[in-house]
């Protein structure tokens, strides 16, 4: 008899990070997608938004109740905007489903800092705080036994993984951190809007947000979890004109003095075993990872300061695939199974 | 006592062919830039809407009448869309003001024709078939007379261009002629949308309106007013990832044997003395026209049928590189005046 | 006991069709690399090379003789240049193992259509057409039972899956097609040129080889193998600034009226069944294809002439995963183990 | 009697500054070019190396001695390497002509620091740190009298321009500067290289020369120049997937409580009446600036800490266009004659 397979729905099927899951969760010996789910009228098949699955999953897009979602899937991928996020998974995990939710709702540790940056009350209050962090390499054993994840933001995970080793350790000052990060444009989603129309991103290159960036917070309070000492960062994020990949160079300032030698070492011990995880000697491209679930870093001592240059597929690492890295430890499943 | 400039009017500023045009006029030694218009309210400075333009052009964007633009400006360039055009464009002329405009409406011959692609009535029938086409290589005389010009459309150009002079001496069949043409997505214009959102469009090449593009009678009919025969061409627009730069291939059927020396001899003869047709031996890349007013040229013969290659920045020589040749035509100036 | 696993050897793994194989291989269940061969000295690591692979296959780069190669492989990727594939290959063959030839050596019928292209003799002439060719969804039964299977070129899977069924059914004229193509630059290989240059080629587009590109050949010797009827095509490729992608625009001659149903419906028939080709109704964009090994097709009639659009990713299905999918035959193993 | 127009020639014409400057120069109303010269044999057009000069520039590449160039032109451009450049120029200079060096060769204090970065001594020490340095923004009155300039590197520009009023001024730590730079592929030259290799540098960022690149003395002396207070500035070039362009993100540490429209005022004041240096609330793109001479600078303060960011078209302000600046300095023509 031939084993059952994890039924896995897809609450918002129609944006970029949907699809990198649905590409993944289709080549997963685990995994069978149940449902993707859209507002959409007339149950279109999925296929008729996302040209590239055509005869690879031929599903309509239904507009499904949460309640409906959480009873057919055993695993529920929530890609729905943050706000309506914390709305509907309640709902959904009410009705017995486990939950990857790749927004922002469940990321925070307070209300209150939700409040600030997101403008809103939170309709979930309870669960903030307490909802495990969807970074493996930091968090696994929070991870494994939970039914709801919240899934990492792409810069966040691009600035977490380098400098959280190195806030523990005591080696860099939590208070003087720049992370000067730069992105592909599928990072703002898939609604046409003026900045991300291709003649005015092309063969440009921008700043936006300066200072008001919403995962500040979010890298702030996780690497606080994981280190104990909560650092206070200047984040910068700019729109580079590619497709996918995030580049963040940080800029720290080492307690005592620091060669190269020890900033590499300490990350290597870090992350040793980790399969997602690279500490390279070379200067990484955004290319080296595009279409893979690995985030790349190196480390230089320039002046007496540390650089951690990381790289990461913004789609990948930074959402899709760090989701299924969690659905895997949440199924008791090799935490890499359907990736390469 | 300095002469006085030419006062020049952009009716729809906030577009990229105007920008390129405002561009062009910031340089030019005759003209100046008297009004910028646009529908949205409290006369924003236009370097809100296109910022490379502050501290170069310092007009708010007004909401003005046909008869405001008429009265306060020597000429008019129309980018407005097609329909809007012949709307408001008879108001101006009326007004006193000579006009260019970059829309389609005054490009065709005759009333059904438009009926029949444009899908609506033409509002102002009595001009179309008497306006002169604005393709100084071909038209010059008329429209070195004229008040109102018809600014050609960027595809069209880069097929009327190397077809004309072979149709009219005989050289290729009417009615085998097929133009497979690719442009930059700035030919989309500056509304985002789906198709232009430079994740889908960004890495990518698609055709599109195949069989059914509104340039396809807009090349038969003027090709005819100059080669006195029609020819009928299967026209296919492709979309490349890049901001400008039409590559045009076309495919047509000599009448009799042709070597390349006798295609290349016929077209260097046809556009002698022309600066913006450069007739060349090597097969000319999109790159080497961009930001510039010209058209490029080469003829190859390939079992026996003529291939012909053009390339031109959709910008200029497919919009506003040709619209201020026509306005120096117009205004007696010498053609090439403000551009390099 | 665990299965053994198919021992696989990329012979000349420096290039990009290379890296696209070693990718497939290394989330295929029945293969495993033991060998990747470049006549660099020092046995580098191959993640020097390919800095994604970092961590994912830790093997190092050797100069092995033909023999060795064979010896150790059950199969051998070669991915040399033609020339020098077929004077290496045969050893590779009686040394034992089979082989997925990527070069273009053992695609022609004939020594003299080879000495006319390549302008050099064909070292192995007596296996030159007799070789099948890569493409299960024409020659499957051939390849099945096959020790070296040749490869297509990318630009001829695009052109031949479309026209193949076409010209077999006698549907369109076998002396009036054109194929416009234009391809996406990790087609011209890893070798710095100047024409791939960045600079030169990113923001532009242009044709090259017009008339004189060695896909011809290929194009017509294999569909005139499965239709019996020899087309002459006029192939026209272009440079399109992108990675990766082709998409070409074909160009037939109808032998009676047919209706875009028609041709639709017998593309459909002639491919239903197959996972790698998708008969679509939409205008494909090369995008769809990409990280697939697919590739789109529509039809539509305009003027009474044939338009075929066919959109693949030359690194895929135009080579690395039309490999596998070889490989996967020969081998007996499901033909699509290893590919999304 | 017309006025005679000044001699340009141009030394080492086929790169793309060197292009960038024909294109300026060409409209031009002062200057006419006179050789454009290269180490090719066989005396080519200059069209054959940039196929967009032609019918625009007819000259052909001449291998001439500096003797010939100094001797034929009232002014050369000498797009040289370093090394060469200091060579040739005293020479070329010494027949009579006025010289913009490109090149890195006269832009730093001592020969000390030159041997240092560049690893050679300098072959003509007496010049070096007596050369002005062609920013006009901040040195004018000493390029209105020099015969030699010279030209800023295209980071340094983009760095030294919006650091140099504020450390001027004492509002910013002279101790605590990291500068952040990406920029287009342009400005790794016209040299094929795997780096910049189509597929390689496309739809990637990387960083490189981490804390070695040669600009970073450049900014440091230049700016301690202006200031006289020298920085130490920790500067990190990056390559984007774009032609031109360069944003660099600036951090710097005030020496006492600023807000951002103290930051503004200091740099509106220092920049008032300068057409090439523009001070904007908006949040620049590089695009802003592409084809245009300016560089556009806007400050935030995120923080505590003064954040400032500046784009400018490296081919432009970063090289051709402030070559042209300076030339007219020289020649005591208006600054901006040439320049839209």
């Amino acid at each position: 008899m031939p084993r059952e397979r994890i039924k896995v729905a897809i609450l918002g099927a129609t944006g970029y990070t949907a699809l990198e899951a649905i590409r993944i969760l289709l080549r997963h010996p685990e995994a069978e997608i149940v449902a993707v789910t859209s507002r959409q009228e007339g149950k279109p098949p999925i296929s008729s938004v996302h040209p590239s699955l055509v005869g690879r999953l031929d599903l309509p897009l239904e507009d499904l109740t949460a309640e409906e979602v959480g009873a057919r899937a055993d695993c529920v991928f929530g890609c729905l905007p943050h706000a309506a996020s914390a709305e509907i998974l309640p709902r959904v995990l009410a009705a017995g489903a486990k939950v990857v939710d790749f927004s922002a709702d469940y990321r925070l540790d307070d209300p209150a800092t939700y409040r600030e940056w997101y403008g809103h009350e939170h309709p979930d209050q309870e669960r903030l705080g307490r909802t495990p962090y969807g970074l493996p390499e930091l968090f696994r054993d929070r991870i494994r036994g939970a039914t709801l994840v919240a899934n990492p933001g792409c810069y966040s995970t691009s600035a977490i993984l380098p400098l959280a080793p190195l806030l523990k350790a005591g080696l860099v000052a939590a208070d003087d951190i720049i992370v000067d990060s730069k992105s592909g444009v599928s990072g703002a989603g898939r609604q046409p809007k003026l900045t991300t129309h291709f003649p005015e991103c092309n063969e440009s290159l921008s700043a936006y947000n300066v200072g008001r960036h919403r995962h500040t917070p979010e890298i702030e309070q996780v690497i606080a979890r994981h280190a104990g000492v909560r650092p206070a960062v200047i984040f910068t994020p700019q729109l580079a004109p590619m497709d996918r990949g995030i580049l963040s160079t940080i800029y720290a300032k080492p307690t005592k003095t620091v060669t190269e030698a020890d900033v590499m070492g300490l990350l290597r011990e870090a992350y040793a075993g980790e399969r997602c995880v690279r500490i390279v000697d070379h200067l990484p491209a955004t290319k080296d990872t595009v279409d893979t679930n690995c985030c790349d870093i190196t480390a230089r001592v320039v002046r007496g300061r540390v650089l951690l240059i990381s790289c990461l597929d913004n789609l990948l690492k930074g959402a899709a695939g760090a989701a299924v890295q969690n659905f895997n430890l949440l199924f008791d499943l090799p935490e890499h199974a359907g990736m390469a």
